[in-house]
């Protein structure tokens, strides 16, 4: 009836548990229910989804309680799952509603969209498709997962995964170019946010789609976009391509 | 029958086609019936399509002479039309199939689809559009016609005409950005072949998509690109987004 | 003898005073002595050095009260004076160190350098110079007052002030681009820190310095560099070039 | 006397000696007095200035030939020279004015003067530096020599050899960027003239120096500006810097 819903939020202390705290304090439309941590036993029946930013361990663990209980909606960003854990994942999501994405700026999964589709228009013989980021110094990884979430749309575009047509930096005596390869650059730098570049690039022309954070509260205001949305949703797994509607049913 | 098709240049000695001229010959699956100028009277039955970068008065004419004979098919890329003359074409198009945009180039074409994808999806009250574009010192308009198709990308995509919501360029006391409204910055210096940029800005982050013209030969090939399109298609007047995929019927 | 100093801070309440205030907490040679603002009076002899960012009016004051004490140094962020009041800051200068600036971030001050190296190398009758600038929604001015220093600074390059070769932006029928003039483009969208560009353009060629605030801190931390170099300085008003080494006595 | 200068053109039937023929027709100020290549005798007699894009071994032969006569001057745009070559080509230039650069550019050797100037006052332990460079499909190497030249004039702004602080690509488990190291990316597709990006970022801003060739002719008319330049000066072995100013005696 009410507009309002109410939010679990799990990881809590974390520092994106903590940029979700305040993102749903800024809303209107939501009030946290409980907030827990790995360990701690919440009391769910007081929420209509939780939104988890904690371990590949802690949101197995937490789907499946969900699944058992038939509830709350949950919308995870944790990273770094088994092929089992996502198994396990997936049969919860039987019983439940569950958003899982590694990355919840509503940006880059536009980008995402974007990126598929003009990798489906633009023919790989002609076109040259390459991915570029740049992080801060601190960085441990390369190249981001974002990254290879854009490159795995590009592919997909191709009708391709990315493993058959991913290429390694460019270092040294590396001949002409391979057609239909998809590149990777990475670049550390400062404090640089985090920027990501596709390039397609023909003989005359090229096209340029990039997104670039400013502030790092992106993301947690992504994952509570898609707590307003998976909250009454049927049991199912999405993710951010679903929340946005760029994917139909 | 065969994959071998006819085609005419109409305003064969200006600088577009030559352009085309020399992308015809360059292909295998077409050959050059009949180059005409203005005042000159071709004989078209020789032609499956003619490609046409001439004036506004010139392309009316050839238009309403193919729709009397039924054929062939055009490719329009002159520019300036009276809103009469845009009504003489739409009438010819009843009769004879016609090509006609103000940019033929595939990257800029798919652009436009990307842009107004993305302006569907980004609220407005979150999301500032601008439009950035940079030419050679010789241009002499600003913003130039592909910004403003941009622009009107945009503003359809967010179901209002550009002119509603068009941004003069910011100079002086402004006073903060009005939202909904759609920015245009133009640059001009050197050589600067083509570039133009759309960008999306919210709070915490951008969104930037981009086409950057490497040689000026790209527009005669999207030009052909067009003709093999249009040489089978029913009557009717197409722009490239019908020639790319991007609108269904 | 001592390597820490005593700062205060005038305009101790305001935004940027706040920041100040941050930022000499986090250095080890530095403690903060008073806090003022417009209204109070501060005790400067428990100063070196004093960094302000208040109003026109109070830093006049606060310079000629400094003159006529013999001290502290003064690190001067305000903005607005008029040329009466400039006039008496550089009067204020000769009896105490003064640094002024519009723009206290390393970056800003060098690029500033780079440009002016540039403008004098690079001929005007083959290079276009065109200043971009992209700021957040909220600004309500344009051209940014950093984006008419580094328009300043490439007219110095060439032997010109500003005002003479000074190009209102392009819109409409601008006819082609009139060589030695320097063009400037503004962009305003969501929360876009502070994005400042120069370009030059030749017919073959461009070459593009840039600068990019990603944390608004960064103006407070250039401020507190000035306050440390200046507090050992001879009378005399200087800006952030000099700090920085790019002048010469 | 007279202004007017006589040039030859060494490896005159190759690309860049063809480019350098078309530049040297369009100016008025010089004669093309011999052309030649490889295994030919030219009347050196003829000549105030060679300008020669060959081989290392041609380049070396002609320099020793020109030091035995006592002129004419040469500009060197040949690569790949053996330490040996250096030294013969040396020693060569204590009789005859030679420039020999990797990059007759203007854009890009003013970009290198920048760099150094900007490395000079980045703070190693706050400022990471990046090069990144973007070509077409068809370049067979990486980084790009033009590449190599920035990372060098950045380490030697630090005091450093580009060897002793040069930086692999960034691919998978990296750890966290090590400071005081300089990065190197490189993108390859299509028909990209040629782009080269210094970044330099530290915690709170970057900046980005970059250069963008619009056509390649602008390689052989920097080649001939040398030429313009080097004709009048005394025996020794110059590079672009030294044409530009950038370098004082």
């Amino acid at each position: 009836m009410s507009g309002i819903f109410h939010a679990g939020i799990s990881g809590a202390r974390g520092r994106m548990g903590r940029a979700v705290d305040q993102v749903l304090d800024e809303r209107d439309d939501v009030m946290v229910a409980v907030r827990f941590d790995w360990g701690e036993t919440p009391d769910l029946s007081l929420c209509d989804v939780v939104i988890d930013f904690s371990t590949a361990e802690a949101s197995m663990a937490l789907a499946e309680l969900a699944a058992e209980r038939g509830g709350p909606a949950l919308v995870i960003g944790s990273t770094g799952f088994t092929a089992e854990q996502d198994a396990r994942i997936l049969k919860a999501a039987e019983k439940v509603a569950i958003v899982r994405s590694g990355n919840y700026s509503l940006g880059v999964n536009i980008l995402i969209g974007l990126v598929e589709h003009a990798a489906l228009r633009l023919d790989a013989r002609d076109w040259d498709i390459e991915v570029i980021e740049a992080h801060h110094r601190l960085k441990v990884d390369a190249p981001s997962g974002t990254a290879l979430m854009l490159g795995e749309a590009a592919a997909n575009g191709r009708g391709h995964d990315l493993e058959e047509v991913r290429q390694k930096p460019y270092d040294g005596i590396t001949g002409e170019r391979e057609p239909g390869k998809i590149g990777f650059a990475s670049i550390r730098g400062g404090g640089i946010v985090g920027e990501h570049t596709v390039l397609f690039a023909s003989k005359d022309e090229t096209l340029t789609l990039s997104h670039s954070a400013i502030d790092r509260s992106l993301f947690a205001k992504g994952a509570v976009a898609a707590a307003a949305w998976v909250r009454t949703r049927r049991p199912g797994l999405y993710d951010m391509q679903d929340v946005l509607g760029f994917r139909q049913a």
